[in-house]
């Protein structure tokens, strides 16, 4: 990576306007404040929760309270309390620049419109960073650390506004990515929300078989179901907050579920192998590392002792072939003390590192 | 691990009757023929496709031909052809064990019965591994090491017939899971086959977005689409063979999209929280490694820079702590030079993970 339009950490902090007011400290509000301290940022805190609010302030993520003026404000509250919360921030701190980092971004917009306030100073965003865990306490200042932050301007929107929340991503360790917030709340149902809904699905039949069956289970079923584990009570607000969106996609599931009905009572039915075309064909679209596409990648499976230390004798090796891992797994034995990791590498490059591994004495295929 | 039952590295190579004839030399037949004759066993090699077939003999998975005598035949061919070819191997071998290592195990088992052959001497199975390559030349005598391998016996089986193919899991270092076919074809109609049709309806929907909606993909879409670019003609043949099972829970599917449609409508509707509660409990019910429930583990995420060896100075700095890596995974910034490495560990010795590696210098967070 090169080249100066490039965001690189070694670009000097951005300039906020401050102090900075967080509204609502769980996860994302208290990881923003933690990551704005870490440049010295004026960080004020705000939650209807008293003890978020304590524990957000006793972690560093700012000061609970309120100053006399602001210069930026970030709703962090939940999904279904967003509009009233950017609204009221607009009308209360009528000199501050407004965002939110909620997961839905034309509902808190079309607020804002109704309500009547100044929409000028307020510009929407949305971080694509989250964790399994929630509240304060699973914070952290690098959680939006190489991750991209969608930021969403309207026609109306002051160019101060839309440079004060780019900068608040890159203050944060993100990289911004500008659309609309129709676009965004497109974008984000086709690539996570409907998703989220596939693992939900999948997952949800577990719930009726037999223990015995689950010892079959392998990495394709954890890899398909593991988002499905959030927190069922955010992604009902999520997923009714894109209704809209996710109404077209649900509808062209449910006719392709129809179509597998129909395809599988017969097996030479062209329907079934077209979908299943259409899926592989949808998986090389999704952009590897960097927004690039894809590149040919090859994955090498390690036989791996399940051990301390063993994953770091194996990346050593691994590391003295000068080959860049892209991303890598772990599978496990159901009753051996083995593990797998699946090296994920370029294709050019898997066969040296496949020579490599197996000369240092690992049990490695591709 | 420890106990006597519990098959080991340590154990002997186990007594398969020989020779052994492999019938079908793509990526699961040449594997294992590779893996036996990793032992020394007499492997001899058959398939309608001459290349396969010379390829397989020259990467020495066996010898291309049918000797006088065979102990035992696997079949490994796909599985619209699966049932004749076991009925073809019963027949032609009159006192050879028969076994196959296809995908679904009621289709083989029904041809078997229908045809009239002697069904004592075959027991079916499946190793639960692959890969999204295919063809002799993807094959090697490692797929199997630490994978399930499903045994599948019938009430006609004779038990020497179920202590061979118990003894040919073993002997490609797998651990063969018994249960009925059946029984087999039910667990993975729930643990892999509904969910690869999950991750292809989620990634069907890509191929529609536009380019730039891609650019918010995370690792959550990545995961839950990932098997989705598995070969759609091979698995056109697996969804039509277990065609009976994947019914009812299609049907199941089917009901939930449509209250997930209406529940969109409504957002006070109890219809939507419940499935994602079902989805959420249906993840915690996959088993962990070695068979056990999966315990409490935590996410310790680390930025990595995307250089060739960050990652073996990280796994050696993580060693250094004497914490277990359960697994991992890399997410990649789509706009710089950095990797976010997600490192499963043990609930209980995350947080010295997380002071070992901030200690050593690395940009943490849970």
């Amino acid at each position: 990576m090169s080249g100066s339009s490039s965001p690189g950490t070694e670009l000097p902090a951005p300039v906020l306007p401050g102090p900075v007011l967080i509204v609502g400290t769980g996860l994302v509000g208290t990881s923003v404040g933690l990551a704005l301290r870490r440049h010295g940022h004026d960080v004020w805190l705000a939650d209807h929760d008293a003890d978020n609010l304590a524990a957000a302030a006793a972690l560093g993520a700012g000061r609970a309270g309120e100053p006399k003026a602001i210069g930026l404000v970030v709703a962090a509250v939940p999904p279904d309390h967003l509009g009233a919360a950017v609204v009221d921030a607009l009308v209360r701190w009528d000199a501050a620049i407004v965002t939110d980092v909620g997961s839905v971004k034309t509902a808190p917009l079309e607020a804002v419109r109704a309500s009547g306030t100044d929409l000028s100073r307020y510009v929407g965003s949305h971080p694509m960073a989250g964790s399994e865990r929630s509240g304060p306490a699973a914070a952290s200042a690098s959680l939006f650390e190489g991750r991209a932050w969608a930021v969403t301007p309207h026609p109306k929107a002051r160019s101060d506004a839309v440079e004060t929340v780019r900068a608040l991503a890159v203050a944060c360790g993100a990289s911004p990515v500008e659309l609309t917030a129709e676009d965004h709340d497109a974008a984000v149902a086709q690539v996570s929300h409907l998703p989220h809904l596939m693992a939900v699905l999948a997952a949800a039949r577990l719930v009726d078989a037999p223990h015995r069956h689950l010892s079959l289970s392998g990495q394709g079923l954890r890899d398909v179901t593991r988002v499905a584990a959030g927190d069922p009570t955010l992604w009902r607000q999520i997923v009714s907050a894109n209704a809209a969106q996710l109404r077209d996609l649900l509808l062209d599931v449910r006719d392709d579920v129809d179509r597998l009905l129909a395809g599988l009572g017969d097996p030479g039915a062209p329907d079934l192998l077209e979908l299943l075309r259409r899926g592989a064909a949808g998986t090389e679209l999704i952009p590897g590392k960097h927004g690039k596409p894809t590149p040919a990648q090859a994955i090498v499976y390690v036989a791996v002792p399940d051990r301390p230390g063993e994953l770091a004798r194996l990346f050593a090796d691994a590391g003295q072939s000068g080959v860049n891992v892209e991303d890598l797994h772990i599978d496990h034995d159901p009753a051996r003390p083995v593990g797998l990791v699946e090296i994920v590498v370029s294709a050019s490059s898997a066969d040296r590192l496949v020579t490599s591994l197996t000369a240092q004495g690992w049990s490695v295929h591709r």
